[in-house]
């Protein structure tokens, strides 16, 4: 990946995915940006359980961190990812607290489409989702 | 798909999906339940934008729909799903009003994993975005 | 899906689908060419056996059938699919005669991006594997 | 993964592969097990080519190759992984020399459902596909 733009600062980053009022609504954080990846935080709120008795997340919840940590780790990167094309998850553990953190890589660059793989885990570090978008430029 | 159990309520489902917060928070209303699928609705809130520009709501939101349209549809049907395994959603054409409607019909019963699709359609009735998930049961 | 080009008749496509090597190994026949969809027909052949206890067809040549038969739905539309970008099956019982069925649809016919899933029966209509593919245009 | 069953010897693991007669076919080598991952190749062969202007090889064998070196990574490691419930596999760029090496490595040991992905390189060791499957044990 040498010859990429330089990696956008943190603070700038963080004002582009503030730019989302559903981001705003889900408390995202930029923790880390780097070649190797980006890093991101959101906290826990009521709204987004979905079995009130095991106090778990919603997996929509937890596909909408995969989505957009892919697509944020890409614009990290300065390419010019638009739009998800599709999203694709796999469900581990159940999410119990937060704050859950995002962790995303890029798979593959592309001029018409871009792959990015996110994996959230919980505050005890043990992997809860993963998976992948397909972004297009 | 003879010798499933009776199709659920409309009423009975309502209550199941009213359980899950996140549910409540998204305004969802079940509008048909029969063998041939489930159609639940979900109005449009300023919370779920993604793009300010466009007005578009986020493809996590849309997930979110997919996968829990997938799972009701199971259930409405009898099934034991218990929880989703995995989500695969493609996205057609940003979302940008509300009601959304969202379709679901079952692709397979099995006894360890069932399979269902769903699919969203804005309220032009033109479908916004598709997919699967595959639910433990 | 007015508007669209005239559906391709059958010996075309035949003709279309036999220039990959790898469709003349599979023995693929196109049955039918609508608007409503393609079907197209594998034969049995010992080697795509996975589990030979089962004697059960391996889920990469299934993979390849879904694959197939999603970009081939969409080139009989007369769009303008070029590769596969990406593909996701399901795989719901064990394939064990043959001929094997493949029965494509279109999902959504973009600029970028198509989308066209596709099933495989049994010789006997039960439904052994599906999936969809998103195929760049 | 502490408390793995020790890592299945290379020749185990060789002999497990050529039960499948459409792995001979492939004519599939594994190259080294560890707990960091499977390597397998694949080498070049007439029948897999799709496109024969570009020389590429068929999609579907990708997804074969996807499919069974995630299967084999969970197998190497004494997961009890019957069958594949479901495949998804990014295509990056053709394929058009061998051998194909294919690289897999475990994202979750579950009770129900283990997950792993694989990565196919060409002989210039350039990123052609990826994927993930989710196996039922």
């Amino acid at each position: 990946m040498s010859g990429l733009p330089t990696v956008l600062e943190r603070a700038r980053l963080q004002e582009l995915l503030d730019i989302a009022p559903f981001h705003q609504w889900l408390g995202l954080k930029i923790q880390s940006c780097s070649e190797d990846g980006l890093e991101l935080t959101m906290p826990w709120r009521a709204e987004i359980i979905s079995n009130p008795v095991l106090g778990a997340a919603h997996g929509g919840v937890l596909a909408a961190l995969i989505d957009l940590t892919g697509l944020y780790t890409l614009l990290m990167l300065g390419t010019r990812a638009k739009a998800t094309a599709d999203l694709r998850v796999d469900y581990h553990r159940p999410a119990t607290t937060g704050p859950l953190v995002a962790r995303g890589q890029v798979i593959k660059i592309g001029r018409q489409l871009s792959v990015a793989e996110a994996r959230i885990f919980g505050p005890d570090d043990k992997l809860l989702a993963s998976g992948r978008g397909a972004y297009i430029c």
